[in-house]
Parts: structure tokens; sequence; C-alpha cells
């Protein structure tokens, strides 16, 4: 059976910027709870500068605590050398590293221009490759810019044949604000693909205006299979009232068991997951289809909430 | 420009199933600011019977306060003879009618056959393009019977030839329980193309797995332009926790610019009609992109809230 191969962000870019500190044997537990539903890859921590992100402090432990998981590939983000080193230091099995599509969103971000940002990315994909980790490469902002607008394909496509000339196992294309529509994820996926196949190529989608699943059914046409998702769409900025996070796990398993697509997920398991984060964080999670889902779910199991 | 034609049916399906009872002039007031925001087709009463839904006894009342709606083509749901009998007396200008594809769902919800189903639908068209006015027939339950489950594309396939054969102009394959995936909406229209050209098919999504958006992109990528939609989504069961409406008018308008299509609705203008309905209702209403919007449309006029 043809199938998805999901990356379960919510660990590191669902939790990482909510104001609710979620303790270190609480991820784990959270990390622990999404194996049990099937994930399979997860992006657990990141060796980001703890002062800038408080919430991803924990790194290290993070990494020694999950390396018992029986088949789970654990990630971690490293946005240059500095936290590859602590990925290194500790034994990371995996990394992920970050670059804007655009000089706007480098210089307001980092400081940097795109060339620089580019080959700062390029020394720690080196780095890592070296030491004998996988990566996996990023293009954040590869549909719309805050700063510049829409994104141009051709620039996406550039910065992932860079990562891919590199070695780079998987360029993951980032609709980091959410601003995708189907249609632009078909044009940027027909510009891609002469240039990277299928398989090294996987999809990020924040659901900001509701299009997160339109736009994964519109990577699944282009043949597209490695998809990033957060259990209960967490993620986004939760201090814009409304703001939505990232395309739901459950939403895209939901769009594959309708597909006729396998991910290895159980439903009613990730549904726990979701509510494990729900109690970390205080509040209620769920993606698009979480309604129906637990309505669903309910129903089979005679439970009457 | 290549464009989309909406019909809205918030007035209708919409607030059909709402617990506060709308008042006539409630009902009026929201298709005017409606037709403001350019929508030119819109379904707005009922003549079901009373009791059975008392939010539509006021039909023939608003089919004559939307008579003077310049530019408008007000629509109104005729079920059965008599209800068209109600339609003609007051110079309803068009109808929609339904038929349910599914032996299960016409028994249990009019207590007939299928197939006595089609035939007074039949009749119903019949007498009314005899009158001279024009009809929308809606194919219910076109992917998934809540008493079936899935339904065959050749179903609704020959219940749409029959409704084309005797004439309605136009035939609306309906997601009545939001049961649909994008996949499931390529393969129905794949089957319905040969039969019946897509100007004269639309098609009818509700939200209820947030899939709303998805279901249009697919149906768009198949050549459809003719789409219902709720402003603020408002629709479907109000008591049942959790259930999403139709889908919004607003998410279909945001996805027909991002993808190039036109729909002469101004966005703004349609989130005061939304507004509008909230009121009458009660409580906030909006679609999957409407938290987006409103920031959006709150900072591009500076209005801070």
């Amino acid at each position: 059976m043809d199938r998805l191969l999901l990356t379960e962000v919510a660990p590191r870019d669902g939790l990482q910027n909510q104001p609710t500190l979620v303790p270190t044997a609480g991820k784990l537990e959270l990390i622990r709870r999404l194996a049990e539903a099937g994930l399979t890859r997860i992006e657990a921590a990141s060796f980001a500068s703890p002062k800038a992100v408080p919430q991803m402090a924990d790194a290290e432990e993070i990494v020694a605590g999950t390396r018992s998981l029986p088949g789970v590939e654990v990630s971690a983000l490293a946005m240059n050398g500095r936290g590859l080193d602590r990925a290194l230091a500790c034994g990371t099995p995996q990394i992920a590293t970050v670059v804007a599509a655009t000089e706007g969103m480098n210089r307001r971000n980092i400081n940097m221009t795109l060339e620089r940002a580019t080959a700062a990315a390029e020394e720690v994909i080196g780095r890592a490759l070296e030491a004998g980790i996988a990566v996996r490469a990023y293009v954040a902002v590869a549909f719309e810019c805050p700063f510049e607008g829409p994104v141009e394909p051709a620039a996406v496509v550039r910065l992932a044949e860079r990562f891919a000339a590199i070695g780079a196992g998987e360029v993951v294309i980032a609709d980091t604000i959410g601003a995708a529509a189907p249609g632009q994820v078909s044009a940027l996926l027909r510009a891609l693909l002469p240039s990277l196949p299928a398989e090294r190529i996987g999809m990020h989608f924040h659901d900001t205006r509701g299009f997160g699943i339109a736009n994964a059914h519109a990577a699944i046409e282009a043949g597209i299979r490695r998809f990033d998702a957060s259990a209960g769409g967490i993620g986004g900025c939760p201090f814009a009232p409304g703001a939505a996070g990232n395309l739901a796990t459950e939403d895209v398993v939901l769009l594959a068991e309708k597909s006729g697509l396998a991910t290895g997920v159980d439903l009613p398991t990730l549904i726990d997951a979701v509510d494990v984060a729900g109690r970390l964080l205080g509040r209620p999670l769920g993606g698009r289809a979480m309604p129906w889902l637990r309505r669903s779910h309910a129903q089979a199991s005679g439970d009457p909430r």
C-alpha cells in the first residue's frame, strides 16, 4: 500500500513558542505517547539558544530521554554551528536545519544576507554528514514572506538544489506563515521536481487560513509522500488570537485514510496523545477534524463523552 | 478572468436548523448585506412545512421582501408539490429541490423509495419549468450516507442524468454530511462529467472534517465553477457539539482569490455580513479562514480590534 511518511513536530515546532513552560518529563511523556500512536519520525527538540527559546533549553535531556524509544527516528533542530556542536556532543541521531528563501526574512530574523545564511547552513549540513548523522534541510517562507510577499518558485528551487547538492537527505519546503493555497503548492512542485525526486522532498504546512489539508492534498497529487505535522495542530504564535498552528497530524492521518494511503498511525491513540499535550499546555487542542474525530471515536468506543 | 459562480445558502441551509428563531426583518437585512458583498445568487428561504422547519415559516415574506434586490437571483427550496405550489403562488423566481442518492436516506427521511422520491422530484422540476422558473436539482448524500456508508458514483450519475434530462438547469452534488475527501470528489466528477457538462454542475460541501476547501479545490481542478457556500459557515446541526456547518463563503472567496479566480465578492463587506448573522444568532460565526481574515482586515483598515 502506498504510504505517507510523517514527521511529527509537535514536541519542537509545536511547543517552542508556547507560553506555558512544559517540564522535561512532560515532553518525554508526550513523545512516548506520539511514538505509541505509530509516529516513527519525531522532531523532539531544538538546540537554539536557551535565552532565545527557553522552552527548548532541555534539548540534551530530551535527546537522552528518547534514545531508548524503539523504532523511532528522533531529530532535533540545529540552526547554526553552536547548535550543531551541542547536537553532536549529546549524540543526536538526526538534525534539521533551516534557511529562509528571502533576503528580507534572513536579514530580519538572523541579520544575514540570504547567501551568507545559505553558506552557514551548508557548513552545518556538511559537518553533520561528516559526523555520520542524517540532515533534513528546510526552506522557510517558501511561498510567501511577511517582509517581501509572494516568493518566486525559482528562489526555492535554487536553495533546495544547494541543500541537495551538499547531501541533505530530505529537503523540506515550509509554508512558514501558512499563506499557500493548493495552486501555489502545485506550481512550486512543478518547478522543483525536475531538480529533486519526490522521495527527497518533504512539505511543512501551517494552517493559518485553513488551507493546510488542501495544500497537503495538492502535494500528494504531485507525488510527495513526506509531510511534517503537529499533533493537535500545536504551533504558530499563541499570542495572536485565532492564529492557527501547524497542520495537525490527525487531519493528515484522516486525509490519508480517506485517500487510501497508509501512515502507520492509530487515530484513537493519537487523540489520547493530543489530550496529553492539552493537559501539559492547559488548553484544549485539536486540528480541523478533531471535533468530528472525538465524536466518532467516542461513538466507536461507547464512551459517552 | 475565469470566475466562480457562488450560490449563497446561509439564509436557507445555514439558518434552517438554528435554534434561535431569526425574525423576518433580520433575515432580510442579512440577505441585503450578502447582496451588498457581491453575492448575486442567494438561496433565501424554504417552502418546507412550517411545523417541521419553523425557522422557514416566513418563506413567502422573504420572497416578497427580496423581490426588489437589484441583480440578485433569489431561489427557495421546494421539496415537494405542496412546497412548489407555495413557491409559485408567491412568485419565487427560482427553486431548488433535493433527492438523496440512497434508498436508506429516502426511507428514513421521507419514507419513500429512491425511485418514488426521484419521480416526485421529476414532477416538481417539470411543473416548475412549465411555470417558467429555473430549477437547481440537488443530489444529497452524494458521497456517503449515514445509513448506507459510501455511495457509488454510478448512483449519483443516474440521478443527475434524470434531473438533467427533465431539464434542471443545474445539478448540485451535495456532500450532506461532510464526509468527502478530495480524492472522492475527483472520482465522482470523473464519473459524472461524461454525462453532464461542468457548466451544469454545482457542488455543495459541508465542512464537518475540515476538508471543505480541499474538496472545493479538487472540484475546481476538475473544471467545476459553481459552488454553494454559507457566509460564516452557518449550517449543520448546532446541537452536535463541534459540528461544523456548511463550507464558508469567506473560505471559498479566499481560495478563489489565491487561485486567480474572480467571485465578485468583496471580503471586508462579506465579513460585515457574517457579523450581522452572528448578531442574529447570538454567537460568533466564521469559517476556517475567518480568524486570519479578521486580523488581516483589521490591519488593513487600521481597526485595532
